[in-house]
């Protein structure tokens, strides 16, 4: 607990209250404990974005904060780099200057502070926002980290061979295309591609997507880079990441399974990719640390990805959900129906195990880049991340209790993803929202 | 005939000579028929970098000749957007304005042109300069397109089922590492990483790579891209190409063989990639178009991915080489070694296909996105695009001429690609080099 509670300074204080009221209401979920990271402009309007953080059901407008200069020193140099209309400027500078602006900005926005009526023009409702994305994607990497995804898809694919030999010793990723992520409200058209053939040798099917899913997974936010050939060692990862966000990885399963081997997934995924607005920083999510789970008979990572404090709080614990709305649900004025609930803890590895093992060969991580944690399935029934899991491969619909079901995504279905950090006598963490529609294919 | 002569202009005019004398001399590969575009800056410099084009062994700076302004129209419009330190600019603006900007540059740099004493102190010699990649590459995506060379490798990864029942109707790619894309010059350290255990059930082996490999390719630079959601139809595809470069897609073949399953390769690509400085337009390979290759019996290529010009013309014959020099060979003074030699028109699929394939899902391409062709094998002897290849899986070592073998590549190797388009009565068109070196490891 000694490693655990390094992390942790006033900011966490679980009896701070803000001077923005909404930001003291009881699970509201951006309490001033949270101070997430964003980049929005005033709802149509042509302004520029620019980069914020929310507090409350309200976001402050860090740009033109840094034009008053309020502050010396690293807390002073990081707000500067937010004059811009991306994070990445401020991502790369590193986490003692996070951690120092994270400070600043706690103690303004706390009941009390001076500098209440300097800020109070810079706030902006939520409600009234455009979002984009946090950051310019230079790479996007998506890693598949639940040893219960993997096991439950690869079963499917693979009956005879689930979980391959290599998955409990290499944090399995790949690079996903940066180009189609989009913020949360993405809207994409029903992707459109070939599907294996009928029978054995025949031609292959192509046509919409007729299997389209969502995933449940978490995004990272790469800090601070590595010069190329230069690794980045366990014990300093995750002073790397800059924080988390929610993410759905859409996935087209009938390409994928036509199109994926030998190389992995291409079309089946690059279509779309959508991220909540507000990334969550490691300070803010550490009350949530939790020891890095690991099962009797399972392997100890090898020592490039082990470390005594991963071991003792490396990993996170994080509420995830999913929900879905349909264009009938909408009609009738219904709540989105829960499909199921996860969490962040169940991976079998950690954002410092994956930063360690991307950087171990010499590739080099940018301010900016994302990294998908993967499908992030928990152990048990209801804790399935994709349709895929939930219908057991196509077997068996999902039932929505307005009556409808669904095997897979239909037209202006809406998937919506919630994560949220919880613990009594500590104000809920949220990441918020991150939702997305499908529109009809285009043919 | 027809189709493959609407693509020639008076720039394609093998009589056509420069007043600039090295562009002149025969095989020197940048005749005043070529033109590459590319970006460079004087060597040891702290200047700009900035686009240029070569001519001969000289290259002429575009961003100076912009500040003139010499062009209206399409071509003034082409020229301004060199006014950046990348081509995505230029790439942007699409076939009519790099076309209106090539026959500017043609007719400005033919003997008697009245702008010489103008562009005489606009030129640099290539040997004095240092370049940097042509574009900002957001998003790059390697393919598969050799039959010869997937065959080949699918040998030694599944004896039993060599060529996957999708692979000659889907081009296979997958998405690379952006960041780690170097130009010629590029050193980069060994990687290292985990390696197969050496009994089943085992731990992995961890150390640096002992199968490093090269990859014989070709890079495609996307010029304008595609909204996200709507596709680029075949019959338009050549539009959305600026043109080719040489691509060596280093591998470690030895954690490539562990970590590839399921979602195929990672670290063992993604530490380094290398790209030759000039960019090749598709009008100045238009004398080398040829007709696409499909064997009998090899079946017809998807609506989408077929046309009656892909079909005529939508290959190009393009010759390949692969050299290697060692510390033992430079030391001694000797030249580099020609380990294999191939061909672009071996390929399975075009530069078109690749391009209405990577968005008939609506994935969206952006200007300056890089497309690897994958390993350019041929089908014969001596074609082999990889070490893995010439060595029959590491069976039979490649001997030297100076009495050194390899396996696969040592510390110090380096690997030099050329390629370049010949043919009777008409000027060779290089692509220029794309060499790189091996460090040894960091560990």
């Amino acid at each position: 607990m000694q490693t655990r509670m390094a992390y942790l300074n006033e900011t966490h204080d679980p009896a701070l209250q803000s001077w923005v009221d909404s930001a003291n209401i009881p699970d509201n979920g951006f309490p001033i404990q949270n101070l997430p990271f964003g980049v929005f402009r005033p709802a149509a309007s042509a302004q520029a974005f620019r980069p914020g953080v929310a507090i409350g059901d309200r976001a402050l407008d860090l740009a033109a904060l840094a034009r008053a200069r309020p502050w010396p020193g690293a807390a002073g140099e990081a707000l500067a780099a937010c004059q811009a209309d991306r994070l990445n400027g401020l991502m790369a500078l590193g986490p003692d200057h996070w951690s120092a602006l994270r400070l600043q900005l706690s103690r303004a926005l706390r009941g009390g502070s001076p500098m209440r009526q300097a800020l109070e023009p810079l706030l902006h409702d939520q409600a009234g926002l455009e979002f984009a994305l946090p950051a310019h994607i230079g790479d996007y990497t998506d890693f598949y980290i639940s040893l219960h995804h993997a096991t439950a898809v690869g079963r499917q694919f693979r009956p005879d061979n689930p979980l391959l030999p290599n998955y409990k010793w290499v944090p399995i990723g790949y690079h996903g295309r940066a180009s189609s992520i989009g913020v949360t409200g993405q809207k994409f058209p029903r992707p459109v591609g070939q599907t294996r053939p009928a029978s054995e040798g025949g031609e292959p099917g192509f046509g919409p997507c007729e299997r389209l899913d969502y995933e449940l997974e978490l995004g990272i936010f790469v800090g601070q880079g590595n010069p190329q050939g230069e690794r980045i060692a366990i014990t300093g990862a995750e002073s790397h990441v800059f924080g988390l966000c929610i993410l759905n990885d859409w996935s087209a399963r009938d390409l994928q399974a036509w199109e994926y081997q030998p190389l992995g997934p291409f079309l089946a995924k690059n279509f779309a990719s959508t991220i909540s607005p507000w990334v969550v920083t490691l300070e803010a999510l550490a009350p949530f640390r939790t020891a890095f789970q690991r099962n009797a008979g399972d392997p100890q990572p090898l020592p490039y990805l082990d470390s005594p404090d991963n071991q003792a709080a490396g990993a996170f614990d994080i509420g995830l959900e999913v929900l879905l709305s349909t264009q009938r649900s909408r009609a009738a004025k219904l709540e989105p129906a829960l499909l199921s609930s996860s969490n962040f803890r169940h991976a079998y590895w950690t954002a410092a195990q994956l930063v360690a093992h991307h950087t171990v060969n010499g590739c080099n991580l940018q301010a900016g880049d994302l990294l998908g944690t993967g499908t992030l399935s928990g152990p048990d029934q209801g804790q399935e991340g994709s349709l895929l899991e939930l219908n057991q491969g196509g077997k068996k619909p999902v039932a929505l209790p307005w009556g409808e079901e669904r095997f897979f995504l239909q037209d202006h279905d809406e998937v919506i993803l919630r994560a949220r950090c919880s613990k009594p006598g500590y104000p809920t963490i949220s990441l918020g929202v991150c939702a997305g529609t499908v529109l009809p294919a285009r043919l």
